[in-house]
């Protein structure tokens, strides 16, 4: 089932994708798509619903995030070898763990805007873990059990930021349009195994980032796990795992950042594909 | 204006505190205290209330986290010379930022949980800022414009999982419980200076932090600019502001940590205190 929520800003409804790729309206059934709604048998629910019963969305509306209210958007560093390489950074012995502001979440084909006297904006694909029942102190062989699916994210960086103004990584992590996400929440039976997805990602057609979840250090399972030993995970809550080599920083023979105008592209198999145009920082924010 | 909610863990109601030291019932005028109540015309709304017209709350209900629904709560590091030093870490150049996970925020006086494993947990008496408009790239002479009011926090910390387990501070922050927030939301207009006010926190009734906000090495008119470069502030969004010095960790001749049974009492001028009892960890969560 790929679940998502269409609609301008702010006024989003809960829908669907059928299997012809259309949009169908599940708002007479749930009133969002939130933490609420992501429990196995809240999932279990919405997938006896035959979608051929809920109202066709015409045209071609934005996708939002398709979660709601999300109350933590937990990050993983460094979690493949070859983009800890490329950064300079020794493979971790345990999971890297930061925070991304949820402030900085937004639809995955709305404009990334650069932050005010930014010079590194950076691109990341990565793999997002939906929680769907509270995961407190979980074994890895559990884990998966209290995912309720998948999603794409591209986990926007401005590397200035985050490494050289002190401190965590967080002040690179969250600026606003950072944490576009989706199309859609593909659940966990429909995904199957998430350690073998195709991951990719290209700037302007150009093809930067081309990897693969099975090149992960630290499992999905491992990571829920650990993550859960150090705070309790709420549904809703998401968890971007990590991203493959190609990221503007690791560029050669110099790095290369994004700049107003730039087209970023990207997708990861099963989970869709997202589109953004990198635009100027303004105070009023990103259109 | 003293704002509070009282009652059972997750269903707590709106209330205020009156000059006489009671609870008032706010909810006849408001769901809940949340963002939505602490813009500047909500706050004057409430303000026009007469509190003997308010429904006198008998007896001593448990009291919650002020404030409902915090979506951002960001903490600032080494913020008092004396605890940089303490700490053997140098006096930041620029605020050093790191995030609590929302789900360990709790009531002032609810029992702090040592996490499974845990031999390093410490106590942090801080002031935290309570954002009550939305803020982004405000200028210090504007911040405290955007403030709705100030409450007392323990920013309760696991110094291994902080410090000893790679990556950023946010394992040792986050963990359930480590957030007591309270008892009341203070306004702005009732705190006047917050740059200087008291601070204290005894464990088993020995003093251990004796400090004032006056000793911050970046004021709160700072740290509010400075963080609003890096996300938006959204109302009701919280910012615990650092610790002076006395914390465990820095405790002589050698580090003292936190042991089911001890009790720990803290307190801000004007803020009100706090008392909780350290328990063992279950699986289930602190009481």
């Amino acid at each position: 089932m790929k679940l998502l929520r269409y609609g301008p800003k702010g006024s989003e409804k809960p829908g669907l994708l059928d299997s012809d790729g259309q949009i169908r309206d599940l708002s007479g059934h749930v009133p969002d798509i939130t933490g609420a709604q992501l429990s196995p048998a809240s999932l279990n629910a919405l997938a006896s619903i035959d979608p051929t019963t809920l109202p066709l969305v015409e045209g071609a509306p934005r996708y939002g995030c398709p979660i709601a209210s999300v109350s933590k958007f937990i990050a993983v560093g460094l979690n493949f070898a070859d983009h800890a390489a490329e950064s300079n950074l020794p493979i971790p012995e345990e999971p890297v763990i930061f925070t991304k502001a949820v402030s900085c979440i937004q639809g995955p084909n709305d404009p990334v805007m650069l932050p005010k006297g930014s010079l590194k904006t950076d691109w990341e694909v990565e793999l997002g873990v939906v929680i769907g029942s509270r995961a407190r102190y979980v074994s890895e062989a559990e884990a998966l059990g209290y995912v309720a699916g998948y999603v794409l994210i591209n986990d926007v960086s401005e590397r200035a930021f985050q490494i050289e103004r002190g401190g965590t990584w967080d002040k690179g992590k969250g600026c606003d349009t950072f944490g576009p996400i989706g199309p859609w929440l593909v659940t966990s039976d429909e995904v199957g195994d998430p350690q073998n997805l195709g991951m990719w990602l290209e700037v302007n057609g150009q093809r930067k980032q081309d990897g693969s979840s099975k090149t992960m250090i630290f499992p999905i399972s491992k990571l829920v796990s650990y993550i859960s030993e150090f705070m309790t995970l709420e549904p809703g809550d998401l968890i971007t795992t990590g991203t493959p080599p190609g990221v503007g920083m690791g560029q050669k023979p110099e790095p290369v950042y994004l700049k107003a105008g730039d087209e970023m592209r990207l997708g990861i198999e099963k989970l869709g594909e997202q589109r953004q145009i990198v635009v100027s920082w303004t105070k009023e924010g990103a259109a």
